[in-house]
């Protein structure tokens, strides 16, 4: 039960790390590597089709631009694919990465989150570990009052 | 194990039930309810808190306009939400849609699929039940052998 | 007849703390709180819930990225509520917090201001409460007045 | 206690007379009139600085395209003015209306509502004369009511 | 014949100042003042009115956000009124000034030129002024040569 | 004193054909003629260049898609060029044409009016002829008063 | 020498078969297939590896929404490929398909053409083509002669 | 067999010469110049009508704003033009550029790479010309294999 975060390029990791502690927190294990579709497009192949044997679980994909690598691995593999749309440098806003994560045909879902949305990947992918996880559920439960107690320490100051 | 699919008003029901057969072919059980995030907003924070309890494991949340109720479902509960705007008669053009679902806030993330995809947001339901459920896993595959099958036999008649 | 001003982050509030001093300007009485839709629902359903009976007759909130906070108040409340698109550090360019507030269904208005409109949401309450207060409302002739007086002043050096 | 309602052009009724009993169902008395920003500005001018003395006490105005209404009488008046963008015919998809009546300058601000939203442009009038006005108030609250009886028993043809 | 320049605000003098020589360059004499359609409705008529017979024969009107300013002039006279989108700081990347000024109805045309192009409004004047100032046509012609010339130049150091 | 109305397909003409009796009813003289940027460069170049010295004073180009009518023209002459974007076929909802008119470099501006609008491009017409045209002028505020009363008779069924 | 033309979907047919004579007209040999990049991935990747064995020079690819297929099939073989958005149904107005086309990263280019534009995508191919053919670039000036020659005989009727 | 390079303005330069050796890397010769199709469109007549006899096969052609150079120049020439959008400084997040240099009409294709993507441009033409040279096509199958190589590399330091 393992998840596998994947990007398309070197320049996505600023972003894709962001958080990276996350998924060490809740104890899932993770394997980080850069896959991208368009450079290594037998590599992605290969990757996809041995992920589910590999125990991976979930798949998050990071890419920007005309970000193809979250679709080509859902197209690859039946595992969940997470895609994590990136505002690179010559991104029109970020309009680009979205569209091409988001607007998947029918047959072939991406789950996608925000823009540079690393850190809810990862917590979207342990949300889905825990479907058959009860005490990786009660963990995510803690975390939601965690994030509710932060709220309210910071009226505090006001 | 059981799929939850819920919407915002009747009127997304015309999206909401494309496909709807998709479930039952992988005999994977779900209800389907009207739940309101402005209209209902107590029924929504009850179903939500009692989710997990009545044995779902997968949220379903169809909207339209200002989409808010993936988002607060995905507050209330730690089950994976999936989120599917919906293009509404006075949506500008969906982006209104998109935006309220796509874009939440790091700690409640939303698995956001395409406008008015109803039918890969009952796909990813099943991929996420099928990370701990290798035959339906398999059944996936098999699936996704049937979209290539189509595919290919579409250019027979070319 | 006081002013809630509530937003959806500690990181809001460097928007929604300008022009804090038109309130008082016009002696009118607020209230300023961190009430987040997403990490704190159900502080949002109680203070929604609470707010008529603590006096509160205009509800400001502020909000970024899938702005769901101003449009649940008004769901949860039957008193009007000004809402104030955020650009935070991940929108898109203010769209997604726009088109979240604005864009509500039939039956649950939210008044929406310009993007980071912090001082018009406050002249907007100070608006609404003037229906009731004929003395109030000549205090915001008398401010409109001093609008077109720098402006008339600002040509000086031209 | 009075609220206008102005549009800008007689093809702007459709839109703008959706709904228009629901000030009736209120006992909100109204008057409804074309004001053009563009063909009739000096009445535009006369009406905006007259409306308080005529005891209105919120004005609705409705406008396609370059929607230049509500933003001026906004600045010829200190009552509250809600904004209804239009989506006209040769409008680019109600963006157009949408930032005309939106982004207004500090010191003037509009109350936006959604796209052809009208209905919502009459409720939230009468949220506003219901600050002062307790039974009002209660008129609303038990309206807010009706639309979750309905969202409620919708469910039953399910 | 001379040209007015007018602006909403003292914060769009940077931009509507750029190129400020190039009337004084074709001897066409100009006024520069700041009217506000917002904050100096009154002004704003008055000044519209009385334009023709102050000699203007064309107006050039920049602002931002929801730049009413140029529609409203030109409501407010039949003179040719040239309008710059000026990206102002809350500005949405410019398209709220854009389709603000733009969008114009039948019957009060406003010629939009791209946005910040205070340059080009004033060349847009002379022009206007030039259809009927045979000498004047000749020095755009010549002006014209030279920025062809200037392109012919910038290619000697490739 | 004429004006040109030219447009670079045939597919325009309904368009921009609307409102033709404009320029008889101000007893402008005109002609009317399909030039196209990219099926006819070298005609362009021609008309552009003959223009003056066939006595017209405006041009008004409309054109679709990637529009580059209107500012090529205006690139070949120092007449006024008023472009009209026109929403064709395959158009991406009108902003393709809107962009490529709106957007042209220092040195080389167009008056661009509204989407489809080619009854305010003659009006804009109208109004740059009548600056050298005291009749022409009066005739306008004629026109608008004409324009003014419609509006106020419009009120009298409602 | 010959051309192929694939797509993602059958439902593409209708757009990619427009002007389906052109290549016939300049006789340059084609083929028409589906390949779908989320469908059928792994025909994809061989039909792109055997494309220049094949003796095809230049691939056009036409897909709609999150459109991978002309990007996956440049990343897979060094032939020019020309990416044709097409604007499906439940496409957002054809930006995703347009922007999924187009903002390929470094080192893998896409020729793209506008919106549905298979007309033109064909052409370009023929261009291709021509740069090694001389005659093939002689029927394409004569080509350009005709459309020209269109354009002047539609004013006929004028 | 030459490529060209031209752009619209000398402040095109920084980003038309991004990557700038990649065309020698191949042996493939070329010229760079300034041919601004609003400012020097006589030259840019010209010089699109003896490129096929200066021996130029492919022309790139860059532009910011209402970007008309590569339209215009393709229908000037019947040899393929690659159309690269430059974000300018005045531009409107670089949409401007791309849908001016995209959409263009049937009969006059332009090939247009991603925004700023002057690299892509050439390794586009380089790929045009290889289409008749099968050296060339193995040196970039060749570069490929590179592209690959540093992917797989940039993974040894994670």
């Amino acid at each position: 039960m393992k998840v596998a975060i994947i990007m398309g390029s070197k320049s996505d990791l600023e972003v894709m790390q962001q958080a990276a502690q996350v998924l060490a927190d809740f104890q899932v294990e993770h394997h980080i590597q850069i896959v991208s579709a368009h450079r290594t497009p037998e590599l992605m192949v290969q990757f996809s089709k041995e992920a589910y044997d590999k125990d991976f679980r979930v798949i998050i994909a990071g890419a920007g631009g005309a970000a193809h690598l979250p679709g080509m691995v859902a197209s690859l593999t039946a595992l969940p694919v997470i895609g994590v749309p990136v505002k690179s440098s010559n991104s029109i806003d970020g309009w680009d990465s979205i569209l091409s994560i988001l607007q998947m045909p029918n047959g072939v879902p991406v789950a996608t989150v925000a823009l540079n949305a690393a850190q809810n990947a990862r917590l979207l992918a342990i949300q889905i570990l825990a479907t058959s996880d009860n005490a990786l559920y009660r963990k995510l439960e803690y975390y939601k009052q965690s994030l509710r107690d932060k709220v309210i320490r910071s009226n505090e100051g006001l």
